[in-house]
């Protein structure tokens, strides 16, 4: 199969990062291609940049929908998931949902580690979104910025490890989320140091796209996530023109207009 | 007080349909001003142009945060909301959100009479956001589209008369919710037809802006909705990288980065 | 518009209090009138004295329900509201359930402070009841009396501060509601000395009835709130008979009774 | 045990019945006292009459409160359950709280069938409030008043027994609770009729009463039902004064005031 | 009546402490009976032990359900519940279930203090299962094992109250349940030494099942617990195998199969 | 992989059912053996059925946990699962729960499409404890056996058909979940006939054991599922009376006893 994973940010060395850690758990017939969106921040550590960022994701889909069997957003807050969901039928996964839904699998609850206090409440509102409240034990945050983890490893490394520590000895958490999408070269080094089992978003959203693959099961167009109504989009991209021009297959929506319409 | 109301639509007759009920309502000293973005969707029935109206919107709240004194969203899935907390300390205000917490306190359920069947997860998703779960007796939808409301409104008061009383009469609602920003126009109507209060979204928020502006109250900025960090914007409109700067006032948002960031 | 603000206690310095914070944030065109009932408890910490309360409340509800607009109930565990909005269908707004649902347009949480900690499952039940529950971060509670912030309210805006700080830093809480009617007066210290919104119920209240009255809104009467049905009430007051005499508008409640009734 | 089962209305043939009811299911050696409050409503059927129901109830249980052992309070809304709680330390019990937690014992999950359609967003409330919402399925409401099931109890078991069923069938409930405490005499007939569990709620507390009885079990007074604060009590009754003089053991409640109070 | 009070693991000693835990509070009607299965674990302390412990006492239950007014499952995870209530129409109550329902008529929340830290993720879904999370403060275990209790019961009781100490002051428990049916001998000291009601499971759910006998209350046979379909049971016991028999009233349960069954 | 599927019930047919269904969409490295338990009820519609095939399974995990890589269990009670997830630390799926969890990458909303009646408020408890009420838009039964499916599969699809269109049409299903491990044979003419993703439990458990094994996780033993405490286990057979020797890896479990255990 062939597998987009996007990076919202348009830190490209992230990106790459993001992509070696995909290919690493990834089957070996799983082709796995990561980019990065031509424009929008840097890096997403708040509300803003994930809106600007969830526009300029929900792009890349349509640019590539013929191209690739499935598509996962690779940063940890899910921007634009559901309007992803609606300009393809082929699965889009966000990384903080697979590793959620995954952990539950060996573990009875977990906790997300990931950077600066400010993300804390936006992580509160996707559990809920996602319904994973009753097994999330925990967010805690390091005083660390999404770049940071790049430029000192070691130092974000530690943290982590001293935050996951304190979240599986206090407050009860029995699997350990890296809340980051550029995280992933933490892993084996926190796997090493704790106990617990430790879930990286990438990995998880790699392999649950590898599973609906196999399963030939496709996004549900019956309603949340039906094929955008055909409509004018002013200005905007040409993508954003194209994602405006209803199914691609041919299938109209869940709406049947008014007489007037 | 300036009152900015953002259509995040591209529709104008709408756009001037919203201003003039929200003018209706407004209070002597508030000058409503009514605009759409210049680019984006002419209407927004689903995700897809939820996320690309949300990127719109936050770009126009940069745009004009000096010279207003508080902002409404005016679409009923409140798209951009938390993004637009974050570019100004000026309250921000949902015309949803609006809706349903003013609703609570006339009565004890409410039901959103709404356009086309595929918002119904949509909005299920957001009155959960809210918090409003226990006070929603239900959502119902109309074979209806946005414009269509504007295009042949006696049919379309019509429809959200009989699924309102419906509403009241097997699902237990004891008010009703006009679920898209362009039925103020249908308000009246449907209050003469109704034995339970009716409230518009846009009504609602201007009257929320007003309370919010006499209190003298203005957007927390200790975390979920802090002034974005100062990064780069790789590039997107001159608003949009205006809006990565930071704080406006010059105070630095929640995080103090890690050593090497 | 006229508004009655009823303090359910007998405490007069208190009323008059209440009454001053009410005007300070009123528009011009509000006519605020502060009462106490002329029996019951001093202060209200606890649910005996707040079922006392609520009794004497609604009495002060009917006997003033022709010369107001709307009603205030100034009380933070909102005695008595649900028999109020009963026999008026003219707005009745308790503070608790105003200062949090305003609280949630500027900020993603709060923390109530309020007095002494018996009343503190008490604010519990009442976040559930207001649905809440996902916006509160805490209730802090001080060893202080509702008497006691009168008598020394230099104290008591000290331990208030205190305790707000420690909800800001601990409990994560991104504004701050004063948890007792009385706390009017400290709301000027407490938002010079927090980095957070600061609200206070009666404030809030007082906006929230004159928005309900701009958009001519009254309490639905279709089942929750319908008019008290018409019975025989023995003993207790001429307000209290008059209260149950049925519908003031002619009209019938929701019931129908059987038959034999 | 001396048990004094508390009517909250004032009609004394009501009154006769529950006391008829509790005496049926009542052990050998307790001995029941039904009563009714001197003044108030002849009937309960919304806020209002259950807010002065619940002043003069709390009034029977100071009065009262030397000479009986447990209290009832024989009213399906439970009309001043936690002010009774703070007023002694003996147990105090709702006969809605203790059928709903007795039912669960005997079935999955049950269904309230009640009076007059009004009451229905009451009893949702008070089902949240005593947490039971996921065990309810569902709550019916008759076109029936409550003293019209004595007026004719034919038409009223009849009525009943079609919406219990309709629960049965439609709802998936597993029991049925009658929603009133005047239903006690209909309990037998529903229970030839229904094959699911019938609980009243008068009996379901005539027995938790005794089963607390002889655990020695008496209410927490740590925070929530803490004896009342002694303070000034202005008019009112004797008993209410008495009920304002603080804890009857001579030990002091929750609350230790702060320097000035 | 008589009652079987079933004590899921095989330590006879701690069955007959159960034994007279249950005939202390006892009516002097009820006979109490204290049995252990046959096999199974010695004691229970996690998901494993409560399987096969489970299995263990639905036979129990079958062999004497002819024999028995009731049944007791004396082990506070309440292993086998349900399958015991479709093998019998007789109450079956558990410990914990008892235990929490009943201190809700005492206490507004209350704290569980129980073994080793490992039951607690167990016993967080045991009171969502039961409904109970709104009232349960938190759950606080031991370092110590359930045949540790017998072996050194000071050390044990002087942990139980500092555990139950500690909830009370730091977590707002307002009374203290006993996590699990070992500790009966220890109430007497904790009430002693707590201001707050201490239940005990056992003692709970005797007088519940006593309540339930006086109100012929049987488990409802509707859906939840209709008696097992007749089917073939290869291997296992007698007892198993007379399971599988279907309803022993005669009378079918909620399936009526589809032709080709 | 090495894959080990346990259908909990002893009809051989439909664990060869089963076993086909699993080959069907496991990858070509994936090894999967399909078995039964020795003993046990023919089919478990019912918690007394589930709870003798939970001890049973439990058994056969942990006689193979040395020759396997990973275990499903094949039944949509997902019984005994974390007893099983307790005796080994390679992972353990249920079907219920992997179906749940996968449908919400595809999809907003789900129902489960099961057997008889009697298994909806089992499955309702299920769901919650999953996690996904949020999810969940409906349960709905067929009249129909497990055993039913195999011997009249026509009847069985048209029905389960049926109920899915009217899951869609009537409850807002997004997507329908397969009740019953049986059901595997139906899945392709159900996809053939409805407009939203089919789920098959078993395919499901397979597809998320294989994501697992790639990311080399294994379940969390620091709690829930700590390996069981050493001790004696009474009568039972050779595999329990291993399962209650201790971790297999020599690491103590969560718990150190205290002085005297």
């Amino acid at each position: 199969m062939r597998l987009l994973v996007i990076n919202p940010n348009t830190t490209l060395s992230m990106t790459e990062d993001i992509g070696r850690t995909a290919r690493k758990y990834a089957r070996p017939g799983t082709e796995v291609v990561a980019i990065s969106p031509a424009h929008g921040p840097r890096s997403i550590e708040g509300h803003f940049e994930e809106s600007v960022a969830a526009a300029a994701t929900v792009e890349e889909v349509i640019k590539n929908r013929d191209a690739y069997d499935a598509f996962v957003i690779a940063c940890y807050g899910d921007p634009g998931l559901y309007a992803c969901r609606e300009v393809t039928n082929k699965p889009v996964i966000g990384i903080a949902e697979a590793s959620m839904r995954l952990a539950a699998f060996v573990a009875h609850s977990f906790s997300i580690v990931s950077v600066m206090p400010r993300v804390k409440p936006l992580l509160e509102d996707l559990v809920r979104l996602v319904g994973m409240e009753s097994r999330c034990a925990s967010i805690r945050c390091l005083e660390l910025s999404v770049l940071g983890i790049d430029q000192d490893p070691e130092w974000a490394v530690q943290g982590m490890i001293d935050q996951a520590k304190a979240a599986v000895e206090e407050d009860g958490a029995e699997s350990i989320l890296l809340g980051c999408a550029g995280m992933g070269p933490l892993e084996e080094r926190m796997r090493a140091e704790l106990d617990v089992p430790v879930l990286d978003g990438v990995v998880s959203a790699v392999k649950i796209a590898e599973a609906l693959h196999d399963c030939h099961l496709s996004t549900s167009k019956i309603a949340a996530f039906a094929w955008p109504e055909a409509k004018e989009m002013v200005g905007g991209s040409e993508a954003l023109r194209l994602g405006s021009m209803g199914a691609v297959d041919g299938r109209v929506g869940s709406v049947r207009p008014g007489p007037a319409s």
